[in-house]
């Protein structure tokens, strides 16, 4: 499949239209797998010292939606529609977590993706996420 | 079903173990539905103004992890296995969101639980959430 | 909501158009929640007597099927992208699955429903499910 | 990860335990990937010739489930806590379908495993499951 969107492009697409979660992702690699990385600070953290469900959640939607926009282009209009994760291991304590994410579908009005998320280094995912995203008509035109 | 939780007690309980996130909740109801109040501000928002999907996704993880809390009392253990959100209208910009939870099952080892997520005031929800929990083998007994 | 098919409809639509399987759901409601009944026989058992996974499956597809048509009418093309099933309890053996549906977003492009199913006669559900339907451009001009 | 089942051990399995249905699967490897073939045949479809949801359920719920199996051995009783399809192309008529399934976690009480589902020959995937096992206590020990 084509890539439209390169690990530049989609770090800048993040700076522009996500201004205000930007700081917390960096994009690794972009291709057949979209990479992103977690930089895990204290505000992301449950009692416990694990980073939270929604953080885990925030990073999976940010990984997919890009793994989708390096296919289509710079389309920010597409929305989630259904997400499912199951949390499979607690992430280790201060270390940052990595998305690697897969396309599974573009099609006229859907995409879906996947991905596994692990703490750095370890070789056990520490969750598993499905996302569907609505696109708008035009985007593919 | 039992109550071993009420409305100032589940309160209290977010305060003392979620200091992080405590005040962005409050607790409406505890019975045989559970109702919790997301209070928007500018930090839940993505551009355009609708509340973010991760933010949703808090509302509901605490949501329906305080219902199944007023069934078995203060056990800070539960850890979240499972969860499914289906986003189906856009947040009412500016207005707070409710979230309306049932407990499906609460078994030996895992608790179940859904909830409705809708803008206040308004009759169609803005989102549908389940999630299961898995409850440490000591909390039940 | 408005109503396009009513009990009578929806049973005619369910003979002409799932004739395979037909005989082994009754439909006994259609409003704002439509009920559809599971007539379990031998081949729907798993070893142990009770229902199978993928029967339970099939009862809440066509259940949260049938009560979308019963707001757009007689449209055979719309598709199943994505469905959620939580099983909750173990069914009673020897005895009829009623599925309770209610439709959550009937939109241009996608509708999203979600039901119980009980044990016919019993209080708390053995499985929930919530599923998403793409519907064709055509099926609602 | 150690395999405790092979190929022939899976396939005696399925014939002892799931003889209602063990006709319809071949197992074809055991090992980081378990992959499973639905020999697909006209009780299968739906009108259009497509397989339907639910027999694409019963082969993701069959094969994660013997993936499962193959590392903790023939416990006939793991059940189904949760399950999650994405329906991500219509299947090819005609054609068997192959389930390559990994196990994701394998824990005391919980196992999570997904697969892909492909047309045979095909490079692009027809659905994605995810489905959770409850494990009974002793099965492990």
């Amino acid at each position: 499949m084509q890539q439209k969107m390169d690990v530049a492009a989609l770090t800048a697409f993040l700076r522009s239209d996500f201004a205000q979660v930007a700081g917390m992702f960096e994009v690794l690699e972009a291709g057949a797998e979209t990479v992103i990385r977690l930089k895990v600070d204290d505000s992301h953290l449950r009692p416990g010292g694990t980073v939270s469900g929604p953080t885990m959640f925030a990073l999976a939607d940010v990984g997919i939606y890009l793994a989708i926009l390096a296919r289509i282009g710079p389309v920010a209009l597409a929305v989630t529609t259904n997400a499912t994760i199951d949390f499979l291991r607690k992430p280790l304590a201060g270390v940052d977590l990595i998305a690697r994410v897969r396309v599974l579908k573009l099609g006229r009005s859907l995409a879906v993706g996947e991905c596994l998320i692990f703490s750095e280094g370890q070789g056990e995912p520490v969750a598993r996420a499905s996302m569907t995203y609505a696109i708008p008509p035009k985007a593919l035109s």
